[in-house]
Formats: structure tokens, sequence, C-alpha cells
């Protein structure tokens, strides 16, 4: 029999004790022993609730319990979680934890200490909630070099983008729509301006290169400025808006971004529609592949969280190796890489054409009935000089980057 | 070091040795120590190929040479593999595998084997090629009861089936291109008749189960039948025509099917287009995931062998739990399993549409342009029932399982 804790009884924490009671058998099967839930700890008091009896307050209880050999870290945020995930691993405790927070700042120093312990520090559910992809990359990808990861990380704004594509919507009012339903917080900042993407770009980046990415220097710009006039745009180029996490291996680095971006219909992402999340990876060797599941809710996740439980009662006494160290990735800068740019151009094709090819290099794209401005989508360019240029150009609405 | 032997150098064979060239030294980091190419079993020589010198014909040398520690086994067919793995696993050599015959017919006796000299035998690149599947199944899922499998796991009829829903084409006109481009064998029968599809989903249904799942149980019903007017039906009715292997649990058990099957253009299935392979999961608490890639192809095959040699050194001494053993599954008959059916009739609507109505209660649809039949889609009912309604009523030309 393995004892093991939960801290934080939210939502993710009952839906951790509701997996471990609704599969009970097949779980205890799969890890080869009982697992046996001694604590919950939460400031809360839950009268009546099943877990009244082994509910505590006091994290020491826990921690100086030397029954408990595995910690469930499910209360999200870096304080007090880092203390708390820490003393634990020291203590000899593997953690298992769905915090992505967490996992994207201190990551690397949690799995060093973890290794020199043998014990584990596991995190699936931490990025795409039930969707397995930490453990796909880390020991599944094992024979080859992942030459891109890029993904959509965030339920929230996928549902608000498939939204506006399907129903010709603007954003305020999907978003609206989307508080109603449950589907975005009522400060929606985090999903919205990408920064919930960007902290899961970073903890993948981290695996694919084997160095610690700060989601700190990852360029990130969110969907608010996204209109349903680009998604006009959109369908008659062919493609779609999804907001995209990527990292890409290019000359000298990985090249890192969160961005709202244009791209093809036939792009496995492309199809990836609601709340649901998808990761794509390309691998030297093995090509395409793809994950898709529910990227969050409360039983997706705590099934994720529930399988490094298991992962971690089979690998008791032995450390699954995960490479991603402490040394510092150095990203490329994004001013040097490339891509395409879909612009709206203010004023009439007939005045403005001419400039636009002579300096962006590409296509013009009209809408029927869309007056005074016309879209373009330039030859492949940096970012350096796409901004330089566009900041002589006279008349540019708005940018998306386009890789249809 | 680990020494290996690859018994084969034909597609797979080749695409190990060069994934393992190629990829070396990332390969090494991720196993922990470097893996050494000892022996390559064929029958054939190579002269001037970078193997010819570690080229043996008599299997003996590997099996008796202590030092090899891991044999590859990717000759396909099950004789003499059967003997080969078998023998290698009895002298405490783990196995990895990409041969889908041999593991859907004797995986639970070697993975007893295995277990009892505290080997591996491992089998990720048998289904899907280079999609993550067996070890996500095995490792990833553990804390879900699987409810479902469905895949696309065979790119020839999927490569057929997308020709003949974009391009209105003929079967037989899209095989013959098929053979031309080398996507389709110049004897077609094991893909187009489903057999393949079979052995793949018998394989992921005795890992869902735990038991063992003869192929040899599992209702085939290949895509020759398929044309292009079903096509036409399948457009006015919102959904695609897919091969699937399935494998769901009903009341009693695991019903296991392949046959083509009418999907909604929603599922995330019905967006796999190609060659390309998928595989979606539903577990009881995650609810929906899938696993999307090149589900053949030298380099993508290669890619999963290795990464189960890269396991299988990383497991040296343990047994990596895997839940199948050689109790057979008693799989529910089909003819006791519910679904929906969608019918040609051959006749005019006016004369037809009551009778359809009373026996199969549903909902009938027409295409324009397409005179003398319509198509009729009916009420969820038996495969029994459905087949008695169909066999009393006069002018059936064809049926296709619907899941719209």
């Amino acid at each position: 029999m393995v004892n093991i804790a939960v801290l934080g009884y939210g939502t993710v924490g009952s839906g951790v004790v509701e997996v471990l009671r609704t599969n009970q058998e097949s779980i205890n099967r799969r890890a080869g022993q009982e697992i046996n839930l001694k604590y919950v700890l939460d400031l809360r008091d839950f009268p009546g609730d099943p877990v009244e009896e082994i509910l505590v307050h006091d994290y020491n209880t826990i921690l100086n319990d030397d029954d408990v050999r595995i910690v469930v870290e499910v209360m999200g945020g870096v304080n007090p979680a880092y203390q708390f995930v820490k003393d634990a691993l020291l203590k000899g405790k593997s953690v298992c934890t769905s915090n992505k927070e967490l996992v994207a700042k201190h990551g690397a120093e949690l799995l060093e200490i973890a290794k020199n312990n043998k014990i584990n520090f596991l995190f699936e559910a931490s990025v795409g909630g039930g969707i397995p992809i930490i453990r796909p990359l880390n020991q599944s990808l094992t024979a080859d070099e992942i030459v891109e990861i890029s993904g959509i990380l965030n339920g929230t704004t996928n549902y608000i983008l498939t939204k506006m594509s399907k129903e010709g919507l603007a954003f305020d009012a999907v978003l609206k729509e989307a508080q109603e339903l449950g589907y975005a917080e009522r400060n929606p900042e985090a999903d919205v301006e990408g920064y919930d993407a960007c902290r899961k770009i970073a903890i993948l980046s981290s695996l694919a290169c084997g160095h610690q990415v700060d989601y700190e220097d990852i360029y990130t710009e969110g969907i608010t400025k996204i209109t349903d006039i680009d998604f006009k745009y959109a369908d008659k180029l062919g493609v779609t808006i999804k907001l995209i996490g990527s990292s890409r291996k290019v000359e000298g680095g990985f090249a890192a971004m969160v961005a709202p971006k244009m791209i093809s219909k036939e792009h496995p992402l492309a199809g990836v529609n609601g709340v649901m999340n998808a990761i794509f990876v390309k691998g030297n060797v093995l090509g395409d592949v793809m994950f898709y599941g529910a990227g969050a809710g409360k039983l997706p996740t705590a099934s994720a969280v529930v399988s490094d439980v298991v992962d971690a009662v089979k690998h008791m006494g032995t450390n699954i190796m995960t490479i991603w160290n402490t040394r510092k990735a150095e990203l490329v800068d994004i001013k040097n890489v490339s891509t395409r740019f879909f612009v709206r151009i203010k004023g009439s094709m007939n005045e403005k054409l001419d400039k636009a090819n002579a300096v962006f290099k590409g296509k013009a794209v009209t809408v029927d009935g869309l007056d005074g401005e016309f879209g373009y989508v330039t030859a492949p360019m940096t970012e350096k000089d796409y901004s330089s240029a566009a900041a002589e150009f006279n008349g540019i609405i708005s940018m998306i980057r386009y890789e249809g």
C-alpha cells in the first residue's frame, strides 16, 4: 500500500479524489499496489464531505509523516506551492502536480532535486489538461530530435476564435458569451492575452531542447485585436486563425512565440475547435504527430494527475529520466525569424498596390463588400524587416502572422 | 554500452539503422548509455552497404552472444519471427518489434515470458507506425477505464477513401492510382479487405481489456464495395466515410469491428486524410483524446522501434508492466450490438418510403440527379434486427454503418 496526500481541494483536487474513487480497482491494478489517500490539505473545512475525516490544515502533518510517499500538488500558483513541493521532494516524497506556473518557473530545479533523491517530480497535467503530452515527449519520442512543437494550448481562446470563425461574431460579443457559459474567467487576461499558453509552451520548449526556457523570454501576443473582418479575409485565403504557442528549431537554436496565426485549413491543428486543445510535434525522423483532447476541465485534468501518481508508484525508488536542466536555453531573437505576414491596408488598391508589391513582395486579397481597404500577404521576411517596412508604410490597420 | 541486434534488413530494418546513426547522440543521451548495433541478420548480402561488416546469416550467432541484450525484430510475418523472438526472450534478451501479426497472435504469451525473465517485449511500432499509442495506452491512460478505441489504422484505405471523397472518383480508379504511386500493394487484399486494420484493433482491444482478443473473432469488412455514389449521399448527410477499426465497451464486454462507417464531419477522425492514421480513445474520466500521425513509412516506423529500444535500455533488469494476459477475452457478438445503418434503396420513394419508415424507423435522403433510388438512415437497431429487416425488404442496394 502506498499512502498519498493531496494539497488543495479545489476543482482539480476534488477531481483527483473522485477519479481515485471511481476507478479504484483498475488504478490499483495498473499501479501494482493499493493507493491510499491519507490526507487532503486545504485551509477550508468541508463538513459532510467524504474527505472530512482526512482533511488537514497544517502542511507539516503531511510533510512529517514518513508514510506519505507521494504528494499531489493541485493548489496552483507559485507560492506556497513551490516551498511545499520542494520540501516534499527534499523529504524523499515524489510529487505530481498540475501547476503550470510552478513547473514553468521551477521545473528544472525540482527535477534535479527529484533525481538526486531517486524519486519523481511529474507534471503531465500542467500542459494540455488530460492530453498525454509530457510523458510521450519524454518517453515516446526518444528516437527523434524535436524540430517543432506547436499547439493550441488554451481552451478559452480557442472557443472564442472558433465561435468568431463559425458565426462571424465580434471578439467582445463572444468573450461575453464565453464568460456567461463559464468558459472564460471574469478577468480573462491570462487567457486572452496568451499568458496561459505562454507558460505551457515554455514547459514544452524546455522539454524539447533540454534546457530552461524562461516564459518571460517568449514573445507573447493575445487575441484581443482579432476581428470578425480578419476571419472574412481568412475565409477568402482558405486559412483559419488560431492562437498558436510554438517552438521551432531554427538556425542558432529554438525560436518560441505565442501569437494568433493564420494557418492552412489542411493543417491538423486547423480542425481543433471549441475548448479542445492539441499539440503538434515534428520530429526529424518521425515526421508529424499530433495529440488531441480536452485541455482543461476537472476530470480530464485529474485523470492526468492520477496517471502520474500511478507512474510514481510504479517507479518507487527510481527516477524517471527527464532531460531538462537548469542551464538557460538561448532562444533565438524573434526579430531574426522569418515568416509571412497578413496585413490589412487602409485605402484603395489602385493607389497602394504598387507600393505594397515593392515593399512586401507578396499578393493582395480582397473581400466582397469590404470597401476602403484591402488585404495583403507578404513574402517571407524577418520580423525586423517587416516592422521597419510596416512603420514606413502608410495605412496598415492590423497584422496577423501567416502560415497558410 | 548496450549491444543490440536487428533481425531483417528490409524497409523498417534499414530505417532503424538509419535512425540510430542520424540521431546517435541524442538517442544515447535519452537512453543513458551508448547503444551499439552489433549485428544485422538477413539472408541476403549487402556488398558495399555500411552494415556489410556486421551482417550475419545465422540467427544462432545473435542468440548465443550474451553481449546482445536487445533484439529488434523487423522481419514481419509470424514464422520464423515467433520462434526467433521467443528464443531471444527465453535467453533473457529484451525484444522490440514492429510486427503486428506476431503481436496480435502471440503478444500475451511473449509478454508473459518477458515478465518472468524481468526483461521487456515492446511493440510500439506494431500499431499506427510512428504514432505513440501503445506506450500512452499502457503508461499514460492508467487512471481511466477505456470505454472506446476507434481508429483509422490503415493508410492505404484512408488514402483511397480520401481521394474518392475529394475527387468523386470510383474505387477501382483510385486503387489503380494508389498502386502506381506505391501507396497500395500490387496485391492489395490485406489493406482493402480490412485485414491489416483488424490485426491492429485486435492489439489495441487486448490492451484496453487486458485479455487476449483474437483477430479471427473480430467482424471485418473492407472498403471494396464503397462507391462514388455513397460519397454523394455522405455529402448530403454531412458525414464522411472512413474505414474504422473499433472496440467499445458495451453491456457484457467489448464489441470489436472493422468496417467502413459514415461518421460526422465534426468527429476528430473525420479530418484525418490521405495516408495519415489516427487513434481516438475515450476514457471514463478523461473523455476523448486522439493520437495522429504517419501510420506507416520507413522512418516513422523506425522511430517508434528505436523509442522502444531506448525504453528497453532504460528498463534493463525491470519489466515494464503491461496488462494483457493470455486469458481469452469474450467479445460481445456484434449481432446484438446496436447502431444506425445507411442503406441505398432501389425504386421510387413514392412506392417504398412508407414501408421503409415502418421497418427502419429513420429518415430518407435524396441526392439531386440520382434517379431510381433513394437513401435511408435507420433508427438505431441491432445488427441482427437490421439483417432480418433488410433480408425481407425488397431492393436494398448496399449498406454502410452510420454514426453521423
